[in-house]
């Protein structure tokens, strides 16, 4: 096989399995090719992928020496496009009575969403993680999103227990904007004993919902590495009950009477 | 730039946007090339992907003229993948109380969810689909990862109404294995009218739920293009409500007393 024919298929390769460890023997054997022809393609591979800002191949040594594709999304091309994700949301029309903001269509936007997923990735990328954990429901996308980049399983945490998911461990918490005791439930068998894990919600207000997670994530004895949220509400930030967490998103000021919505980028970029 | 850099950006450019109608001029600029050097370029690239199985390059034109990536996956290659998945089903000791069969790790590894994604993709490739509709919890990360490879946004329907959403439509249905009346709500906003969509969940036993959605998507004046189930319960077959669809797994049999479970291929194989 050529060199341009090379180059397409582990593009592709390296772009389907990101943190894997593939050994060089593996190409050497799929193309029929000389190791110095694919140690060659590999370098050509990595300066292309560190000039697109989309991350870089990981090459080891000796005997059992391989490369891994570790991804990351450029910080000057992830402000360009949250700004363009901020300029959606600040469309008016997205106001909903009691001052919320409908997001959905966002979270539904594979584009978009594929963009939120990867600076999460770079965030997160040297945390060593197990897990994504979030909680259902608008969670569930987003921490699939991070999850595909980080290729680790998403756990998702219920409100409610189901017969699908076996025994299960559950946990009171008080929510923090409305002072309401909800409840969260995880299948005992969704995490291993003494896994590395992040958070990941889309939304935190006061932060009752994250506190609760962590709670859990005790009960686990997983130890958590990182937090994530989509957006949070800048007005809740003094009787927040997480203080280390990762955001993309500020939503400034939400007036319903006048109709202004106003965002700004989160502390990720700060 | 050089042929084998453009190609590796080339192809990362198609796998980050399947479906994407791209036009010559665009690489032309990006890499300051021949527009005839483009066209060798994409001729790799094609044959390349056919090659692997992952689809075409879809060439127009003209004025208007350019190129799409329609992804596709090989069918040999699904038998394998779905067979590896079948094994990993088949372990007893997913058995849970009442016969029910713990998936939900399986709908949380990316590299299983992506496949199965990527085979639904190819399985509605022609449909011309506006959304991809599931229902929560389960049906979720399924949708996305048909929606990662259609390219199309995912529409998620509720077990109850949520501030958040807005104003929304929603329907009482009787679920076909406990005939217990169930609602689903759908925001409003969320589904143009007259729209294409495909409706997908991860399990049908009489197909209650399904027929749910169906007459949910009737209130918007969407048309269903397709359905598809990640696993059907093959003994439900006689009562089931809905008959055009398309299975990936079938559960033959779950046999809580001798621990055994026996899943064979969906009707997309036969």
């Amino acid at each position: 096989m050529r060199r341009s024919e090379r180059l397409v298929a582990m593009t592709d390769y390296f772009k389907e399995n990101p943190y894997t460890h593939i050994s060089l023997p593996f190409f050497v054997k799929w193309f029929g090719a000389a190791k110095s022809s694919i140690s060659e393609d590999l370098d050509i591979i990595d300066a292309m992928f560190e000039q697109l800002g989309i991350g870089r191949l990981q090459t080891s040594a000796g005997a059992a020496g391989g490369v891994r594709y570790i991804p990351d999304y450029d910080m000057e091309l992830s402000k360009e496009k949250i700004d363009e994700i901020i300029e959606l949301l600040e469309d008016p029309q997205r106001i909903l009575p009691g001052g919320y903001v409908y997001m959905s269509d966002l979270l539904g936007d594979l584009k978009q969403l594929r963009i939120i997923g990867k600076m999460f990735g770079a965030a997160f990328k040297a945390y060593d993680v197990d897990y994504v954990v979030t909680v259902a429901t608008k969670g569930i996308p987003l921490a699939y999103a991070v999850a595909d980049v980080l290729r680790v399983p998403v756990v998702i945490i219920r409100r409610d227990p189901k017969v699908t998911e076996g025994s299960t461990v559950s946990i009171n918490y008080v929510s923090g904007s409305s002072r309401k005791i909800q409840t969260m439930v995880l299948s005992k068998r969704s995490i291993k004993e003494n896994s590395n894990v992040i958070l990941l919600d889309d939304f935190m207000k006061a932060g009752g919902t994250i506190h609760g997670m962590v709670s859990l994530m005790n009960e686990f004895n997983a130890t958590v590495k990182g937090i994530g949220v989509l957006a949070e509400a800048e007005d809740d930030e003094e009787d927040r009950r997480v203080d280390d967490y990762i955001s993309l998103l500020k939503f400034q000021e939400v007036n319903e009477r006048e109709g202004r919505i106003q965002v700004a980028r989160g502390n990720y970029f700060e």
